[in-house]
């Protein structure tokens, strides 16, 4: 499924197991732009799971396996989510620009975004002195786009400054961890990631409307 | 497995898929003391490789998954890693000090490395500059251990001085990568880390006895 460019919500698909992704998904695929995939679920289902949704719902699956090893592995992974059918890929920009340079050859179509920030309190310790730079590297490298602190949104400003109109962004860090729905939008990013603000309501249709709402008069 | 304290080898079972994996085992399990796999095989396998290699070749695993997201997802990679069998798991220290404290009270007996420094030359780049930092940080939260760059000896060496004679410090880097056989164990590791040097052999059974040979003067 191709990814278009557009303003939007990235749902974060992190249950435990496949039949409460697949109920969670029925009710609220149509709702949201893009499906993202976190380790936890691909390891408990196989990564078959990307290509069923994929295929199932028609929307973009962004596999957030966060990629942070050497660049033999880092490629093998990046190719095998390919494989699978994931429309994009984030890999940590931390890696060094060899490691970088070398996932973007090996990802080809796959979009790789590269992360420039972790949303907890510890991203703040690392991460944060070099999210400039890993904007940058982006920009360079010509990354199909980057992640961004979305409870963070004078970074995503400052992010969408250094990467120009071209590349997106996606910003983890709405709702649980603490960024208001539109805030990231509002500042310059193209997709907002939700996950526990769906999944974990007693409601989770419901939620996905009342997120959709609140986040409808900040799209482009 | 419970993963014992001495000096040895660490197999990277960096093959594709799961008949490459046992066929490879099976000849050279009896010669290695740790196995580790990375992503790309336990995607391709499924996490119950794991479980049914730690079971069939009694050695202990390590699951080297550079664990580097926000702690509601590391610490469920690092359950399921601890629940397939894993003895233990590599978690970046980049995450920061939050996120790794988070992820020894989730592994339990599962046994923590953290990442100090990637091999790979970006390595160099980012990683590199808080080498020391990172030795400190697993030494304050008693980690089991530290995973250090066997292509450079010298920091494993400055890891060392650091961590104290109490941490296990694991070592990447070794063969295929410029580290010297013995050379990380020399200068203070517990563990080397082959594996293209045994996988990519036409001979594996041969090479790993080679291995063993050239490490072994530096057993301890």
């Amino acid at each position: 499924m191709k990814w278009e460019r557009k303003t939007g919500i990235v749902l974060a698909l992190d249950v435990a197991e496949r039949d409460e992704a697949f109920r969670l998904l029925d009710g609220v695929a149509g709702m949201v732009d893009v499906i993202k995939f976190n380790y936890p679920l691909v390891l408990a289902a196989g990564l078959d799971i990307i290509t069923e949704v994929g295929k199932r719902y028609g929307k973009p699956v962004l596999a957030d396996f966060k990629v942070a090893d050497v660049p033999v592995t880092n490629n093998r992974i990046i190719r095998l989510a390919a494989e699978a059918g994931a429309a994009g890929i984030m890999v940590h920009g931390f890696i060094g620009i060899d490691a970088l340079r070398s996932a973007l050859e090996a990802a080809g179509e796959l979009k790789v975004f590269i992360v420039t920030q972790l949303t907890n309190p510890g991203g703040l310790e690392f991460t944060a002195r070099f999210t400039e730079e890993f904007a940058e590297i982006a920009a360079f490298l010509d990354a199909a786009g980057v992640q961004a602190p979305g409870n963070r949104p004078e970074v995503v400003k400052k992010v969408r400054e250094i990467v120009g109109p071209e590349l997106m962004i996606v910003c983890c860090g709405i709702g649980a961890q603490g960024g208001k729905f539109g805030g990231a939008i509002g500042a310059g990013a193209d997709f907002e990631i939700v996950g526990r603000a769906i999944y974990q309501s007693p409601d989770p249709v419901r939620a996905a409307a009342g997120v959709r709402d609140a986040i409808a008069p900040f799209l482009k």
